[in-house]
């Protein structure tokens, strides 16, 4: 029993006493793109149990704010009727149902079931052919012959297949299973049974294959970093943030204002934080830059051949909906500074009922002592230091923490950075370091798909992707795509021979628009408005610059590949439509990649002048080292989008010295 | 005369009554590789005017520290004698001369006339022709065409040329003229008189062309951003970083100790900050990582055809030597935060005598409220927030501001952070704006080389390259480059068809070792110590990861190109060589590329296994947009040099919580 329906009784009691908590917990909606609210996830509960449909063996997969249609949104007023709708993944006895809820009408609206396509995988799917594994006879054997007779501290699961690796998953749920050895451990990570390999039918509920590819003894190397002495370097004096009169920032139905930015979010349990019509308040007028932002997915291929690693690639936001979501709560003075405001978000359960998480996710200001602007001149220095809003939370899938930061800042940037930490993905192997090996990967060698990291300990390589949804709406809905390339120029000039230029060109079609990385033959990408001009007769424009970033060297008929086939470019622009939300489809676990962003673009749609959503990718390769172990130190990439001719000038020139 | 030399007679009167004053003044340097100290400048003053050779017209345009052979530096111990020599360039009517000062010995040691360089520019040769300039009857004639008859408030001025753009400069200090309006301005940017340029001989002080392609009227696009009314968003509330107690570094003796990092620094006149023996204390041990990083030459070359236009091509560290140096001074709570510490810097004047320059640089510690690691496991958080110690200074030659920031992570990160603002370069054009043009850039537009920033005002297009030395010594002097290129291999799985492994090789000769960064051809940059091994068998070593930079589009026999040929890699790898520490030569101004990081590896020496040195390009291509006018918002790019199987695990994992 899930450990929400344990708090009911006390909360019935308290609603007797206390007719103002229900009422708080039952806080309307105050605009079309909230979050779904505590009384609307029961709505949603009470609709689908009132149809007679759902049986006792059917589980909730998902629910989700289903957001209306863009057009929708724009046109509706404070006052208005809320269109509210939830969208619902549920599986029933191995088939995944879809089903749609008129929240504001308490009404059904479809149901549909899908025999081509998988629900993702919740966490009781995980375990539920644990305890069946470890009473299958020849698992015990080959627990056995591994030395393992008391099974109490080995924990056995499945873990999904991200993409259709074989042609026996068709139409049904198959986990690749493994043993976890928690003997003499808190955590299980880098514990793993290596060599000992199921393939379960979680449709059927089988065990389908037991692959035992001989014992190799599971590592000790500590992965403690919980219950470690820790101490300070000598001398290390207090640091903090002082911001005595509290934040600036303010908060309204939902809509943040700071500064001369103005944005709402939401935290999805699946995406984590959805930026909605983020825009410049410019005077009394708010221009608009972004009706919405978010990751689309995730997309994390391994790079080892052995059973059990070949497959295991993850498509982490879709695949896979975690108890509480993806998002996990940030800790504070670590996570977020001390001036940081933290928020709750509410979830549900495999039953679909609301779970109340606190403190997943914090917003604050940063000041770290930089120049927004410096110039010295004659003597004289002038400038302004920099402030920034910070929107940050953590989305934990399993052993990887990605932190997630929207950071706002005052001269119109709107900087996306991902941080990377956690615990890496390790394997024993019976080799214990590089010595006895002959150092460094060459073909043969025990880290030839890794690096050691520990003793007896491969932390093996890997890739992370990143699909960034951005639908850019600067100055109003239709926008335009410009790659403004730099194109050597030969000169007849007898003291140059070469200069660059920046040769624009607006993308008519998709495939226009699918861009790529060459330092050799650079552009910039331009989202343009072609109906709104600045005082200069240039169009008003976002600019969006990547960072470091990688593209993905698998095939692309890969079966993995086909699933993550956004990493195959750093940019895609695609037309607006309200149900492509997902580069890597709807439901990427055992996917053929039949769905998502690669898939969509084949039809090479018209992007000009039209309402465009641009997708990043953004990517690093990881091969792991020492320093990795047992915690990663966090790793950050970003990226950018940035006023390019959307101000007439300098828009912070006017700002005072101070932050 | 000088402005320091006015101080004198007060310095005179404090020292009779303050013996200590002057006794501050003369500390003595602590180490060799100290900048000069305020008595050594006056020794090599001394040394040169004894001699004899120094005559009237005789400028000094650099004092440098002249490092001691890197042997004899890590030989040296205190207590023994400090070797101490400066290296002048000097100019006599035109003829170069390298002077080699041996300060400690108070011995003047060469005296060489070159005849095949060109000393760097000094301030007042800028203005030298200026006046002359003014009573010539052919520009004066010109500016009468123009309308300018009142030549109070014009200045005219030479700026140099970065490369050898025509056969008459040999032999000649040639520079190309312009002359600036400043009526009704108290700045004189963007305000230069297009279409009217002079070529100067500085050498025989002669006006050799006067260039007149016909009046542009100048813009009166407002550069004012000192002048104006600063006003905070409503709601602004205060916001400070709090360290009551004060910083946890350590400086003696001009080491700095903090956290686990110990390292040196210096503010050289023409490279700026140059820090030494940087490295980790590992416990008791120290364990060095960098002997020596600084910027080793910038090169800035524009994107426009017109005359005066296709030479602007800056080589702002070798070039020209400004008063103060090539550092500016930092503006306390603007550029640095509160809890900064500054320093001042001695640099000489055209006679050689020192001047003390205050806020330099400044040294602080960051706390942005972002964890060095963090996990979410079983409910429970974990993580430490980071701290970072940050060394800032600005560099600021003429119109753009450079900030440089070296910052030492405590898991062995040491970033490097470039922040581009300041004023960027315009030419007026006749046409107000794009509107009128047609817009966006085409062939024969007024934008067709650079974007409208203000009415009649183009900013041109440009690039910025920074090359940085960087003396890695991992553990111990002799390192090797390896690098570990990721490469797709085939697979024969039923399951897989792809993964990538990592392929190492140790870069045996110079040309193995110039990189270039391909999204489909990945590698990672690895410096290692053959001869010293970590627990888990691999060598020790420090990974150079790139941040987002830029190749060089121009033609490699193009004049600029190769003086600035540094940009044709992202990374080159040389052995130490005392006298290879400028990436464009030791004389860049007129330069014919016969010096620096291209000329040295063309004899393609090994670097295996020896003491060597890594040279990384920071670039990036600039069109200008409206948002940068009239002072850009600062832009950051950065690098990382981050231990790679230095440390035998996570270094950080027993700092607690708090920063």
């Amino acid at each position: 029993m899930p450990s929400s329906l344990r708090k009911l009784p006390f909360l019935l009691i308290a609603v007797t006493l206390f007719p103002a908590l229900l009422l708080a917990q039952s806080t309307p909606p105050t605009h079309p793109l909230d979050g779904l609210k505590t009384q609307e996830y029961w709505t949603v509960y009470d609709v689908l149990h009132a149809s007679g449909k759902m049986e006792p063996e059917t589980s909730v997969h998902s629910v989700l704010l289903h957001e209306p249609a863009k057009d929708k949104v724009l046109a509706w007023k404070i006052g208005e009727p809320i269109p509210r709708e939830a969208e619902v993944i549920l599986l029933h006895k191995g088939v995944t149902i879809e089903a749609l809820v008129d929240v504001a009408n308490h009404k059904l609206e479809s149901w549909k079931e899908r025999m081509d396509v998988h629900a993702p995988l919740i966490e009781a799917e995980f375990h539920e052919m644990g305890e069946a594994l470890k009473k299958d006879p020849q698992v015990i054997e080959a627990l056995k012959k591994r030395g393992y007779t008391d099974l109490t501290a080995i924990v056995c699961f499945g873990e999904p297949f991200g993409y259709f690796a074989s042609p026996e998953l068709e139409g049904h749920r198959i986990f690749f299973g493994e043993c976890v050895d928690g003997h003499g451990v808190y955590t299980g990570w880098s514990r793993t049974i290596e060599g000992l390999l199921f393939e379960i039918d979680e449709t059927d509920k089988k065990i389908l294959k037991v692959i035992d590819d001989g014992p190799i003894p599971v590592t000790h190397a500590p992965v403690n970093y919980q219950d470690l002495e820790t101490e300070a370097f000598p001398g290390t004096t207090p640091i903090g943030v002082s911001q005595p009169l509290g934040p600036s920032f303010h908060i309204k139905g939902g809509e943040v204002t700071w500064q001369n930015w103005r944005f709402r979010f939401r935290l999805d349990p699946r995406l984590g934080p959805i930026i909605n019509q983020a825009g410049i308040l410019d005077g009394e007028h708010f221009r608009s830059v972004l009706y919405e932002g978010s990751i689309s997915e995730l997309y994390v291929p391994y790079m080892d051949p052995a059973d059990g690693w070949s497959t295991r690639v993850f498509i982490d936001a879709g695949e896979f909906y975690p108890i509480g979501g993806v998002l996990k709560p940030l800790s504070p003075e670590v996570d977020c500074p001390s001036n940081a405001v933290y928020f709750g978000n509410l979830i549900n359960d495999d039953k679909g009922i609301p779970v109340m998480k606190s403190r997943q996710a914090c917003l604050f200001e940063s000041y770290s002592g930089e120049p927004a602007w410096r110039h010295f001149e004659d003597g004289e220095e002038s400038g302004s230091a920099a402030r920034v809003l910070v929107l940050r939370t953590a989305a934990v899938i399993g052993n990887y923490d990605y932190i997630i930061d929207w950071r706002f800042e005052r001269d119109g940037n709107l900087r996306v950075a991902v941080g990377a930490t956690g615990i890496i993905e390790t394997k024993s192997v019976k080799a214990k370091s590089a010595t006895e090996s002959g150092g460094h990967p060459m073909s043969g060698a025990p880290d030839e798909f890794g690096h050691f990291v520990a003793e007896n300990t491969i932390g093996v390589n890997h890739d992370h992707f990143f699909s960034f949804r951005l639908d850019v709406d600067v100055d109003g809905v239709n926008n335009s795509f410009m790659a403004m390339r730099l194109v050597k120029r030969q000169l007849d000039n007898p003291m140059r021979k070469s200069i660059w230029v920046a040769e624009p060109s607006i993308a008519k079609t998709e495939k226009d628009a699918m861009m790529d990385i060459h330092l050799d033959r650079p552009a910039m990408w331009h989202f343009i408005n072609p109906n709104v001009k600045g005082p200069l007769g240039y169009v008003t424009g976002y600019e969006l610059m990547p960072g470091t970033t990688a593209a993905s060297l698998l095939d692309p008929d890969d079966g993995p590949q086909k699933v993550g086939a956004f990493s195959t470019h750093q940019l895609w622009v695609t037309p607006y439509k309200q149900d492509e939300r997902f580069a890597a489809g709807v439901y990427p676990l055992e996917s053929k990649g039949d769905d998502g962003l690669a898939v969509w673009t084949k039809a090479n749609r018209p992007i000009e002048n039209t309402d465009i959503v641009a997708w990043y990718t953004l990517g690093f390769h990881h091969v792991p080292r020492a320093e990795d172990w047992p915690v990663m130190p966090t790793m950050w990439h970003d990226f950018v989008l940035r006023p390019f001719d959307f101000f007439p000038r300098n828009p912070i020139l006017t700002l005072p010295p101070a932050p």
